[in-house]
């Protein structure tokens, strides 16, 4: 029984196949450098856009056609977890990646809902031994259920505090049991609708509590995957409380959580808060906090997180080059946080959108990999920052130079000299690596 | 002999009056609460703004109409400082702020520079000595010359860097000189235009040395004024380091410069990261970090910094609430980061522009009180809050609660019960508040 | 029996009332200029927001507590007509709005939607025989089912638009039945979510041709109620073809439909669309086209449709100085397109929050008619631009001068003297105008 | 004498050069199509952002390094013109743009002003004899002066109309004598501040008569080129009127405007006003209003005209999609209004921004004319909107149908099926065309 009968194994045709359901640049077993792409890439499926998601939007009900969903209850979540290794198979992705609620219904008791959970994860365990498919992390709804409209963690309801934690135990216990790689954190609700009726130094205090609770219990149950922040500045809230990168490390650095935590970046949520995608994940990487990565892209022109799957080559190239220069994610990978369009309501929309998404990457890890190889970027900046590796530059840098050194230094001095920064000649050659990415 | 003949002394003369140079709210001496307006305000007048500003944008030329603009150099600087203070006096205002390129024509080189500087606080000095004016705060203008163009203390240039240096240094000569109650530091040209051939870690571990080097120099000429760092998203970087508090609070924590600085928040720096003022303010105050206000407003639909006089009774409200709650700005004060509109060009609307600030905080000052004193804002936290001041919620507070403790709690529960946020009440009250403003 | 038992009728208590159930400044009879506030505000009720919403957002499921959700169906459509004419008559609000599947349920065919619509119009109709309150204006929802999913009148599929005419064919019926002052075209779904797949030249023609349709089924069943269109320009399509005012406007004129429509003007809209909210007003009223308001607003800093309650007595009160100046909205009104926060959850807060919106409106009434009164805005005009009436100014104005004449005045000209556009001063008389709203 | 001896002629070497001075894809003779690459690109240099720009910001002041810069007044003049053609004989472009204001100094009447004017277009026209540069358009500077501080043809002062509209006469007389191709009306201070102090009724009927005017003296001179509107939303106004495309055509419309007018299309002012370029260059095309282009482009996250050379190949390629399906653009062209960055300050800057453009749009033309070629976009529609080309649909489109038509057709319908819009698999479409463009 399948359900997917239209769509056999996806392959590598190259790049002149027209065919919608093949690959045109992602060829797993591709060297890339001294890994193969497969091994670099670490492609994971969301769990929640691909077999959960209805397509409904603030103005419209669901349109997505998905067989599985003739079942309810129960029976829905098993057919979604069949149809999910169907998917990962045929496509040949290695990871995925859920919450709770994606996988199996709440039911009336947390009780309840543990036990269906017990349920799913136990059918999921089984299908893991028969394939190669691994969690590339878990975490938690946090965010639908209506007791968290004031928030989980951040909550005023010392309740649902209780509520988000007990549901955060046994995430952690979900990890365990299936070898997650990573937990992610990500605070849909831990902000604010106003400022007007919040208290936001115990709702900090409280989110770094339960941070803290939730280290310690990962500590005594012995889950070592990593844990990740997911930075998001608003929507649902008006201003959530990890807007971005340097918000969550300043959170992370002022509650001693810095040791435990790394991010999962997500683009659309970097320009959201104003950011590219490429600056929040330089940002971390330099403070040794990049962990994973949501890939997926936003409408620069719409406010709101639009989820698409990333098919912007150099967004997807710059992203590689920091991926790269970080030695690669470690435990972290690439997680299709992405959802076919409302009008993509088609069972093989998913294939071609997923498709469209790793091929885009493929492309970004070549022109990455090459960038970095010729040495194009790193020359840029050996040239234009070579004084500070000789003379006061040097001194600087190795902190013996005090404010009467530099002023002596320049109090004469009629000209400086700069140099141009050569932007466009840079970009005219991120094009040039582009267009060449298939030779 | 008088720069601004057509103003006399600006006077308290009520909410009826219709008089454009006269305060209608600010009444100087009035109590609020156990201090004078005056006292808590600590109003500043921004001499870029008021004194240099030609009023040009990026596609015109300066408008304005200023009548020391007939003189030029050394002359052109000291009819400045004369105009200053009468405008100071007529307006009624105790404090300024400044950069040294206001104050003083540069000079073929910095030891050239720091003559004129000399000549002009010399001159400063003695009109401080006669007046009640004081210095709020002054910094250096490291972003307008070309030699900036690829940043100051993050400059790829060290001669750069040390040129900025040295102009901190004297600086910082300059605040002890006039005993500045603060020294700000914005760092306008302290980012990126791209990240392509930008070495982020060299720029701030750069940044980091060179803050070092300041707080060094300041304790060794005994300058014990307050150092603030002035964060801005964007503009004229494409991003800017600073960008927000919270990321400016994550680079002190990193570099071990948390205890040596505060921070001055100006109101469109914060709309354009994203943030409401109060959030900016709120942010700050809690993790003590609050120093000072730059006071302005930007305009809601435009994306780049308008500067304009603040006059939205909303924001400034909220604003006031925030410096109440901090027990006042210590010493800090409201300068007013602000330029008259390019079509407001005549020497009267800078006294205009600045009363509609005045009275709009007085206005803001008075309401704030009111909600503080009546406790509304507390009560709505208190009551929203109960739950963490008893049982369970008081156990997660004081730490004694652990992820199993919480999840016993909450496994067989079957309802929790939220509370309307009342968003729309609070705001109604609000409107309350401030149209009872002059009862 | 009723559905609202903590509420009784809402009375008018004056500024100091701090019921936030009662009015304080919305006095139904009270006089400003020789109509009364009721007659010159003409508020509405949104059906759907207040009798449907269910407080879903795009990360969570609905909160709000509605004591008629015990019902389904068409029981459940019955309980919310009771709900609402109890709502109306409590709140004293005299008109309201819906979409067709806001007041019933659709069926399995249009047919039997269409039998449920005749059922819940003629309950509407003994309703409306039994109290003051009349229908603003209906419409039809072309935009929540997933047929809508690529447009209606501008879908690819000719079913589709067959769908939509018929619909709106109802929608006319029923307009007529109740005796709507209105009819509204939202086009929601009008527009694209990627050029790459639309043909906007057939979907605008098409869009032409529905409603030359609409208008000529109008004019066949005695419909003389006016037409409107609701522009938006995002949110849910990426760009929606009656983008603003001005895009709208030039779509009527290129199809001949100037005559048959005006707009019906939302403030969230408006500022989605980068234009405040009384630029929308006055660009419509200037060309003779402004119909109706749908009063809300959006949150400045959020890049979607909020549909706040509208609290901002600025905004308000611009609006209101269109409205009055264009001698009253005629057969529109001022319908609340507004929906309480979703933590705002509880039945009291739809109360609350209209009472919120329409103190607001009351207020910005007041002080719209005081600056009209007094000339403020006028006088500022008058002032302004009086060069256009004498001399060469005038001779422009009469069509009496061209390029050679221009010339000639000019060519030896050495100075233009320009005026202050004084915008401080005016933004300080708009406050003091507001502070005095009570005197 | 030369004033870029450092760049030799540049030429087309070929996608595998380094080479930062020569072209990569732009090869002007090679046929694209039936005709050359330069028949179609028709390239225009902006002498304002290349011959006149100091790269100042608003918060730094110049830091071009431009030979010419050594001379002053009409002497400059005289180099840039000399400095301009060498420009563009080594970049090989053929056509270039130009204010008043950029050719020649300012006097101290417009008489004056006029005769400096005189001057350089005899020296321009001379060049131009002997070169086959060709004028695209020129247009006057009515924007950066003062006395242009309220407006220009929407001045509140009748005297400023009347200069603005002698320095338009002239700017036809000079498009006569150089045989412009077009001339251009970019409305930059055509708006307003606040609407508080605006009348925007007259301004919008003063700004008809105005461009009513220049049509009457255009035909009186005999000048045939094709007049253009350039649209901008913002910038320096908080407002413009010719907001985007959609507004001006309104505005045309409205003031029988029409027949006399095209748009020139910025894609930079395109997503400021919240559309794709594409979008603007749609809208103009199927309402037969595209004239010319502005070819440069915006970063998606600033608020503000960057005015960047266009490198993005996603954005040209969509945009050279219009221009082909619309016959290429007649008498108008593509010019750079794109200025090197401030921190690409040196000389040689200029050209190799130019080549990256130009480069650019090569690429985009390729891939373009294969996307049409193969009929990629074409079938989409085609498959996407073929149930308008029989049945009811086609009744629909030929005005055979009206309401009681399409209910009839609908009203028992129990399904409508609609298919997937696969917005996915084209955008990896485009990316497969873009990856193949050097094949």
């Amino acid at each position: 029984m399948s359900y997917f009968p239209n769509v056999d194994k996806v392959k590598y045709e190259g790049p002149d196949s027209t065919n919608p359901l093949a690959f045109k640049y992602y060829n797993p077993e591709e060297k890339v450098g001294d890994k193969t792409m497969k091994e670099i890439l670490r492609f994971s499926v969301a769990y929640w856009h691909t077999f959960t998601n209805e397509l409904s939007d603030p103005f419209g009900v669901g349109t997505a056609i998905r067989p599985w969903d003739k079942y309810t209850g129960m029976d829905l979540a098993k057919a979604r977890v069949e149809a999910a290794f169907e998917f990962f198979e045929k496509l040949g992705v290695e990871y995925f990646c859920f919450h709770d609620v994606d996988i199996a219904p709440e039911g009336s008791t947390l009780r309840e809902t543990n036990k269906n959970l017990d349920v799913i994860v136990a059918m999921i365990k089984d299908y893991m031994k028969d394939s190669n498919v691994k969690l590339l992390w878990n975490t938690v709804n946090n965010f639908t259920h209506p007791r968290f409209v004031h928030g989980a963690a951040t909550s005023n309801n010392a309740d649902v505090f209780a509520y988000a934690a007990a549901k955060v135990k046994k995430g952690l216990e979900v990890a365990k049991e299936l070898g997650a790689e990573n937990y992610v954190f990500w605070g849909g609700r831990e902000g604010y609708e106003t400022l007007l009726n919040t208290d936001m130094k115990l709702e900090l205090d409280n989110l770094a509590r339960f941070l803290h609770m939730a280290v310690d219990y990962a500590k005594e149950i012995g889950f070592d995957g990593q844990f990740l922040i997911e930075p998001k500045p608003k929507e649902p809230t008006t201003h959530q409380y990890d807007f971005d990168v340097a918000s969550g490390y300043a959170f992370l650095q002022n509650y001693d959580l810095v040791d435990h935590f790394k991010f999962n970046i997500e683009a659309n949520h970097a320009t959201l808060a104003g950011h590219t995608f490429e600056h929040e994940l330089h940002y971390a990487r330099i403070h040794g906090m990049l962990g994973s990565i949501d890939a997926n892209q936003g409408h620069p022109l719409l406010g709101w997180d639009t989820d698409e799957f990333p098919t912007d080559l150099y967004a997807v190239t710059l992203a590689m080059v920091e991926v790269l220069k970080n030695g690669g994610l470690g435990r972290g990978g690439l997680n299709f946080d992405a959802k076919v369009r409302r009008g993509s309501f088609e069972p093989e929309d998913l294939f071609i959108a997923h498709i469209a998404g790793m091929d885009t990457f493929a492309v970004g890890l070549k022109v990455a990999h090459r960038l970095l190889k010729d040495g194009v970027l790193d020359q840029v900046l050996e040239k234009r920052y070579r004084s500070f590796t000789e003379g006061i530059g040097k001194e600087i840098v190795e902190g013996k130079a005090d404010f009467h050194k530099l002023e002596q230094y320049v109090l004469d001095l009629t000209e400086i000299r700069n140099e141009s920064g050569r932007t466009e000649e840079i970009k005219a050659t991120i094009n040039r690596y582009l267009l060449n990415a298939l030779k």
